[in-house]
């Protein structure tokens, strides 16, 4: 009996093979960073003919290099090892954040190749902070263009929710800023198209950012969780980000312990972040709350907070216990929702994680109704406040690792993608 | 160039191709009722021979019966209409909540068939509530036999978190139960296998069966919350239960509102159920909370509940909306952190919604933060309690529908699936 050769219900046309192909290859070898065309043709189950002229492809659109092989043309030449070219296309990370403007270039391979951040108060109206974005851009571009790479894209982190289709930012409560078309306004400061700039949640981007820099496959299904001004978190299940219907998944500093608590900047009471945000964890503690730009160093505003925990001082080792209560209620609600592998705390909670994890651990534990089962799982990311940025540029090397066939037809870089 | 005729990573074998196949077919059909071979090659991508023999494998194993037909073994006729089997294969489901058992049958085309409900306070030692059980269960098969069904599978819904694959139930707060093996004790009175009986959240079930029973599929991405004596609720995505990654998500029930609110018996304090479970409403509306077992109606907890706010009895009133507020605060947490197209009320909240959705739609707006842009769509279950037994029974026929080889393969129904 014939029992089909088609396994899917809709026949893929030669093309669209092609370009699930070249994923697939560039793909594998991501994911170890090297590979042989044998290895490949093992690993996804394709002919080494097809192999070899997948690879050909993506080596003639500078996405990986040929080592070891013994004379230039020879592609077919089985022993040759085939890497991921760190010396050839780039993303680009911006970020606003309340406090700070951050840029960052890195490589195919992950390698951060040029970080920036200005400690600045964006609390103000828009176009101050948009210019200096743009000037940390191109100073980004520039560099980029200094090392050789050729940036692909540019993806920008906004503490706030985002449309990320039509580039708008809807509403960041902590900045006050509300219906801003970022990606336009940005494209024509730099001259680029709207469709070579994305935008996103600077705490989803951060979650990609621990998952794509710092190991973050390790934790299975996880909540990343973070604080700077506000408190964000991004949802990352099956090594993606969970997004929700209408992308505003993850806006756990917004989840209420208090509904008859203070105000929040969105509109509701008893926000978490009311507790366990940068500003309420300073306040508690007695100190500034504004030493991020007096100082221009971005770890500014818990500087002298770290200091005050190292001396066991007692009003700044109180704030910071309640602010992990606060947080383990808060994550407790989340882990009772959708029950993640690992809840990871990232931004000004790494350098807190000493202080923080025990309170917040045992809330989770009062809470949390299959703590008995199975406790949750509390990490820290190494990354601290980087970890947006280095996802947002990391978004864009992941369009390239995921469809490389985007670079191999359109070829040059930002400025010359003129393509949707 | 060869492009590689392959799309996937692993050339399928035969056998599960054909496996893969006999599903497609099946789903293809299922969703509409009825399809003719004709139509299932266009729809599947497969050639008509293929859907021929597949179609005939089907029609053999009684998931598809053919009208119209000229002859019989005239399996290739193009015109003749193939149908969902509505008078062959049959699930059985089975519920256990706080103050009522029920069981249901329902046919390959998700008609239910028979439904009995029992009511009786189970908040006591297990033992007679599964031998009252296994007699419901019972009479669901010799229902199913008197119809000439054919039951393929039981499923049991109860009010707790539960690890699917080991058959246990971990913990029940309102029965109080803990860590019982609920499959094999039900398997040993039923003296069948323990593999032909599946057991899930209660919550779980419930919003499966809103899903396929009453047209859920409408809701996009939906968050099911449901009251009886708890709270619970099931989260649907991409027409797929989120489970989470132990099996755990959806406890929506304890969530906390207030961390220095009333203890549960989870552990935790202020969460959702003891504001808007059946118990607080009655208690709050000065209403017995016992009437359940005593009128034996399934109904009866919340009859006088209800008779009380068609009198528009202010104490009553007043109850239901401070219960709607709490909802409205808790699903406001839920939608910050997943953002659902649709929140679907069920359970007791079908016949409270009159008096509970305006209020709970007003907590909501001040509170869930993309409520400015989006404000979450509020829907009411027609099914009320009848839900999970419903999700039990089409838990079983969605085995069925997307694994029909499953049947070809093992044939003569319970009792008889002695594989794995």
């Amino acid at each position: 009996m014939d029992s089909g050769s088609t396994a899917g219900p809709v026949p893929a046309d030669q093309r669209n093979v092609r370009r699930h192909n070249l994923g697939l290859v560039m793909r594998s070898i991501s994911v170890t960073g090297w590979s042989t065309r044998a290895r490949l043709a093992t690993a996804t189950g394709l002919t080494k003919a097809t192999v070899s002229s997948l690879a050909g492809e993506l080596i003639e659109a500078g996405l990986l290099t040929e080592s070891g092989a013994q004379a230039k043309g020879a592609t077919g030449r089985p022993g040759s090892v085939l890497e991921v070219n760190r010396q050839g296309h780039a993303g680009i990370g911006l970020e606003i954040n309340v406090d700070y403007v951050a840029a960052c270039v890195t490589d195919l391979g992950h390698r951060v190749r040029y970080h920036r951040v200005e400690c600045v108060d964006n609390r103000t109206e828009h176009t101050a902070s948009l210019n200096r974005l743009a000037r940390m851009a191109s100073a980004a571009l520039r560099a980029a263009e200094e090392f050789e790479l050729t940036p692909q894209g540019i993806a920008v982190a906004v503490p706030g929710i985002v449309e990320p289709e039509r580039g708008r930012l809807l509403r960041a409560p902590n900045l006050d800023w509300t219906d801003l078309p970022i990606v336009d306004l940005l494209a024509e400061r730099l001259g680029l198209a709207p469709t070579e700039i994305w935008l996103d949640n600077e705490a989803n981007l951060a979650a990609l950012g621990v998952l794509w820099f710092a190991g973050g496959s390790a934790w299975g299904d996880f909540v990343y969780v973070s604080s700077e001004i506000g408190v964000g978190a991004g949802i990352v299940t099956d090594g993606q980000m969970y997004r929700g219907a209408r992308g505003f998944a993850g806006e756990i500093g917004h989840v209420s312990i208090d509904p008859s608590g203070e105000p929040c900047g969105c509109g509701g009471r008893g926000c978490i972040e009311r507790y366990c945000g940068q500003e309420a964890i300073l306040r508690s503690a007695g100190l500034p709350t504004d030493t991020a730009t007096s100082t221009g160093n971005p770890d500014g505003p818990v500087t002298e907070l770290l200091a005050a925990l190292e001396r066991e001082e007692q009003r700044a080792v109180r704030a910071v216990r309640r602010a992990g209560e606060a947080l383990g209620v808060g994550l407790a609600n989340v882990i009772n929702v959708i029950d993640p592998d690992t809840v990871v705390l990232g931004g000004i909670f790494t350098p807190l994680a000493p202080w923080l994890v025990e309170p917040l651990t045992a809330a989770l534990a009062g809470q949390a109704i299959a703590a008995p089962w199975s406790p949750p799982r509390v990490a820290v990311s190494s990354l601290g406040p980087e970890a947006a940025v280095r996802g947002a540029a990391g978004l864009v090397i992941e369009q390239m690792l995921s469809d490389p066939a985007r670079i191999t037809r359109s070829g040059q870089g930002l400025g010359n993608n003129r393509h949707v």
